[in-house]
């Protein structure tokens, strides 16, 4: 991919630029040295590479507004990063953009058991959620297999799902109000605790909309109950096609599993060569079925699961 | 409500207007005998009467496009009519304002099973979408109490949703694509047979925008498979306090009915007056559960749904 080239009138105000910032964010909020900047040159799509003119971590919507107010003004290209574990280059830096890092938004603001719902920074990390609600048996659906170090207002951008995704939705479906600033520094707010508010649905514009239309500062989201149990089929085929058919069918039947995800022969081998599951090599494809709710249903199920599994043509 | 005094200049326009439309639709297609238009003068929000300036009832997407195109260069008003079941004037004529009337737009274009859904016109009723379907076992969740007449493009309008939509969520839940006319007379389609395309949510901006972004002349929606069996509770409580809070033990407990509706003393007594169900007269409050779903699952929520009830006061 061949970046743009960078505005030099830019790049020559450099100084300026950065002097300015640090009026707006105080301390160490605005980065410059070519080292630190090494952190910030590349997201999870490392293949490239490219220090951004700078990295600016504000602490507060104040400040955001201020950052991108000034640059509005100025002309200078705004970057926003969440954690930077993004494969599409969601936090690609531009050698002549601001990096605008988003980590400093780390609270969880709010737990509301009662409206079923939680405030939060968007610097929170995705798993993050789940874990300041877990001990009260409640969890955040959407699971991208960054979970661990991705940020939700980073999930917001990009939309983001996971495994679980098929059953309980993208993060647009369980998304229910935001706040943000738009690049000309206006404070917005959209949705709330609820569904579905009258108006527009700028809240499902503005998701996956990839930082292009502001910047997230505060996100409330749905949680839910966790399942009362999970249970996972691992169903091998002579075929891939026949995995497929299997997909087909036990959607045509109802059934929405919690997840399911199917591996070829290479990956299956793959897999079992770097953790031992115990997978069974002698297939060319196997699909993982995992059913959640309550027990009585998830029983019921597998077995039926099984039933359809065996004639879509699975061996183990 | 005041409506706004109509535009004289357009007033006096009338038959020229209406001669240029009829060049677009032919035929029958312009209404303007004031007999005829008593039919358009209110939706379902009847206690508001107002003959629009003429009815026009075009056949195709592209006299849609035609008919929009020259309303906007001449300044025209447009407010566009389903089938004018709304109960929060949807489809409120104005004076001065052409009733665009999409009732010829009645045709299921296509019904794909394998990638469940359905491609209908959006006068096709949204209980007409089901009863396309249900012979192979499927149906279109949302189901406003007006199915039997309200047209899906104007569910799409108004988000239309329904005792199910606890569940199976509103109409932008269930949306796949649409295919509208902007009113310049530009013809877009968003979104397909999948869910979440690529790019802005814009079919998500688009529902429930109540006419003000475009003409809906062409729906894409999911239908899923009939569940396996539903089942009903009655439960009545001393009071709707206790109803209330039994509403909200059953969703705390990660149960989501396929329906809940609750009547209180009135509505109970005026429902059984009417329909002679068998309700009991001698509560506060009456919760209807109906819990939907395979037979197994159904069984043992009917069993915990009980449970929860008792606890929370129910008396029947």
């Amino acid at each position: 991919m061949k970046m743009p080239d960078p505005d030099p009138s830019i790049l020559a105000r450099r100084e300026e630029i950065a002097g300015n910032l640090r009026k707006i964010v105080p301390g160490e909020g605005v980065i410059l040295s070519s080292q630190e900047l090494r952190v910030y040159e590349s997201d999870g799509l490392t293949a490239y590479r490219q220090p951004p003119l700078m990295a600016v971590l504000p602490e507060n919507t104040e400040q955001v507004s201020q950052v991108l107010r000034y640059c509005h003004e100025e002309g200078v290209k705004v970057v926003p990063r969440g954690s930077g574990t993004s494969l599409s280059g969601g936090a690609l830096p531009v050698a002549d953009a601001i990096l605008l890092c988003m980590g400093k938004f780390n609270q969880v603001l709010e737990i509301d058991y009662d409206n079923r719902c939680t405030v939060v920074q968007p610097g929170v990390t995705n798993l993050g959620i789940t874990k300041s609600v877990e001990g009260e048996g409640f969890y955040y659906a959407p699971d991208p297999s960054s979970q661990i170090a991705c940020s939700i207002g980073g999930n917001v951008a990009e939309n983001a799902g996971g495994v679980h995704c098929l059953k309980y939705g993208l993060t647009t479906n369980n998304l229910l109000g935001i706040e943000m600033v738009l690049i000309d520094g206006t404070i917005l707010r959209f949705g709330g605790k609820h569904l579905d508010s009258a108006g527009y649905d700028l809240l499902g514009l503005m998701t996956g909309s990839e930082g292009l239309l502001g910047v997230v500062t505060e996100v409330t989201v749905r949680i839910l109950p966790k399942p009362e149990t999970a249970r996972a089929l691992l169903l091998g085929f002579p075929t891939s096609e026949e995995g497929g058919d299997c997909v087909a069918a036990i959607i045509s039947d109802g059934i929405i599993p919690g997840g399911m995800e199917m591996m070829d022969k290479p990956a299956i081998q793959a897999a079992e060569a770097f953790v031992n599951a115990g997978y069974p090599l002698d297939v060319e494809a196997l699909l993982i079925v995992e059913l959640d709710g309550p027990q009585a249903e998830v029983d019921y199920l597998i077995d039926r699961v099984s039933d359809i599994a065996e004639k879509s043509g699975a061996v183990t």
